[in-house]
């Protein structure tokens, strides 16, 4: 069947780029600093918890469920959030199939062909594609150490005002350990965009996959705790805080939005075993000890491979994130961060060039005014013992590269 | 936040009805005709598929995984389709959230705003907010047992033609013990409509979740099995084959149409740990002794059934179904189904009036044409000993309302 109807559709996916790789497509020699996956040996012990599901909860998890998903879960989670300062209720909350679904069903909620949104530059470039597919046109804002800069919104968003574009639909950020710069959002930075977006009637969509994954500092206040006006849609995940394969996270959002998201899941509900088996493991005293152990290896990794930089790239600046997975490599300006990870593959070390991250360059734009010299390197996946090597790695491919 | 923009798309979504009732929402004596649920007796031992999959085959289970589903599934149901006439390779066919979630992938392929679709008259109800969420235009083409009515779609086909009216994007039908009706579709009819949507260049959305819960005759070649051009888009799905809590399901199509699915598939893939449990049960010996137990379940569950309407509510008309979960019952012209419905639940016995399964009957259009002198019951969930005394209480509700 041929039908040119669906080519543009095509056409309007077609820039979505390759994502990180999976480790079985690779030699065993590669060394993976690309990629969010979650360190192998970190991965917990379910199977108990699955057997108590299959066992215990046998109809709920294996018969249709609930589209809004587990009342218990649910629960749970307005708890987690609550002891980090939320007031929320479980039906304050939708259960969704990974952070990744929570965004296409807020975009299927708020967006229309063509309505602008408020991005970072760089921005999480998982999240282009989706954004994209909606027909989103990105208005990029720029970062500095205290996240997305909100002074120079509030100036983009009255030049908008002023040349009668319309206003965004809502702003995207990653406020802790931001993918892929590190940056956490300060708490005064996070009072001026709440203000910002209440008074302009925008809303904004939290993404906080690694919110729970801090090594050192104290917890920054969520915009969700400190949205008074509903203006906040939060997204949260058990990627980061289980483990990536269960698919299981949540929008905490008004419930009014709640109540028409759960519409738009059309997809009969997040599996209810998955639901359970994260239940039943965070809830048990498992769940604290993971977390623990987690945050004590990546910060370990993140220790190492900051180290390693230091020592063997010391032409890179970087600022050493507070949690997460990422670290942001600023090379010399002249840099071609393409042109590195390229270089840097050729010697089976595997990083994200920099220019992947900044939506007007993911090739629905005319114009790259996208910064080239960076490179994101992960420590979350590769083995303590190979991120000095895979730095070493990657400082060849550089010194390679000004030698050309 | 209050926003009218929002407005727009709750209104379209409002005139969702609610669905089957959850069994937890009822009292102990209340008797359920109106599900999809399997019988909780049928529900398959997954604990050490479960165990083996977050065991021998942790990483895969627990990381991310590749978007188009894992292959080893994919393949195992290539084969399954193979052995049913299709000639499919593993790179034919995309995992989805279950079969629901096909759907709504397909409809973002496939439709614009405003865009016409055929569906049968009754549909399956599930799926007409889904479609209506898309904005969807429902073609309404009635069926007799033999299943659609190719001839009237052709005639409405050529009647749009003539007043300029676009043609359909796609046509939608389950054409296997159908929801309501259970009528399935004749061979004959099945190739005069491909023939049509070849020579008219329209796709077919093939849902077939009954498809493997056949009692009696033999099997009609599915209309994948004889597309020759590409025009199928085959949907299925494990909730009847395993379990519905799994949430896994498949799409069969041409390769360019999943590759563009996968693209729109953004959730980042359906749970590797699902699609391992559901892969070690079905490629085990348990497998097929559980699809035995199924059919004879459900055949002795119909079987009741239908000698239960027949002694008892002489004045239902029904077909019976070859398989599948439901009964379609036709009662004396002028019956009103709607109130046979709300009379029957106050007698606690639960069935959905046939005028919810009318797409164009949906709230969405003004004019109401659609029949109301019908019912559907489900003997999926009831217990057989239920199944008599349900029907008894639909006799009394029905001469209740006679008496009125």
């Amino acid at each position: 069947m041929t039908d040119c109807r669906f080519a543009r559709r095509a056409a309007n996916l077609s820039s979505a780029l390759p994502g990180a790789l999976f480790p079985s497509e690779l030699g065993p020699d590669a060394i993976l600093f690309d990629s969010g996956f979650a360190a192998p040996e970190l991965l917990p012990h379910l199977n108990a918890f699955a057997d108590v599901a299959l066992s215990a909860h046998r109809e709920e998890v294996l018969q249709y469920s609930p589209r809004q998903g587990q009342p218990e879960l649910r629960q749970w989670l307005a708890d987690l959030m609550n002891a980090d300062g939320c007031a929320l209720e479980a039906d304050d909350i939708l259960i969704v199939n990974g952070a990744k679904n929570g965004l296409d069903l807020i975009c299927r909620l708020l967006l229309d062909e063509g309505d602008p949104i408020v991005v970072t530059a760089p921005m999480y470039f998982t999240a282009i594609p989706i954004f994209r597919s909606f027909g989103a046109e990105f208005v990029e804002v720029s970062q500095d150490g205290e996240g997305l800069d909100v002074a120079a919104l509030e100036r983009r968003l009255k030049q908008r005002r002023s040349e009668g574009q319309p206003l965004p639909r809502f702003i995207y950020d990653v406020p802790e350990f931001h993918n892929p710069t590190g940056a956490t959002m300060s708490e005064s930075r996070r009072r001026a965009l709440l203000a910002l977006a209440q008074r302009e009637g925008i809303a904004i969509v939290e993404d906080t996959p690694y919110r729970r994954v801090r090594f050192d500092g104290e917890p920054v206040p969520s915009l969700k705790s400190l949205d008074t006006t509903g203006q906040v849609l939060h997204v949260g995940t058990f990627s980061k805080l289980v483990a990536p394969g269960l698919r299981v996270g949540w929008i905490a959002a008004e419930r009014s939005l709640i109540a028409r998201l759960i519409q738009l899941k059309a997809d009969g509900g997040t599996s209810p075993l998955l639901q359970r088996i994260a239940y039943e493991f965070a809830r048990s005293p498992a769940f604290e000890a993971h977390a623990l152990r987690v945050r004590e290896a990546y910060r370990a990794r993140r220790d190492r491979m900051i180290s390693a930089l230091a020592r063997t790239l010391p032409e890179a600046r970087l600022a050493v994130p507070d949690g997460g997975y990422y670290v942001w490599v600023t090379l010399p300006p002249g840099t071609d961060g393409d042109a590195l990870a390229a270089a840097a593959a050729l010697r089976g070390v595997h990083v994200i060039a920099g220019s992947r991250f900044f939506a007007a360059s993911d090739g629905g734009y005319p114009a790259n005014h996208a910064p080239r010299n960076h490179v994101r390197l992960s420590y979350s996946y590769a083995m303590p013992e190979q991120i000095d090597e895979g730095v070493a790695r990657l400082a060849d491919a550089f010194r390679t590269l000004g030698a050309r």
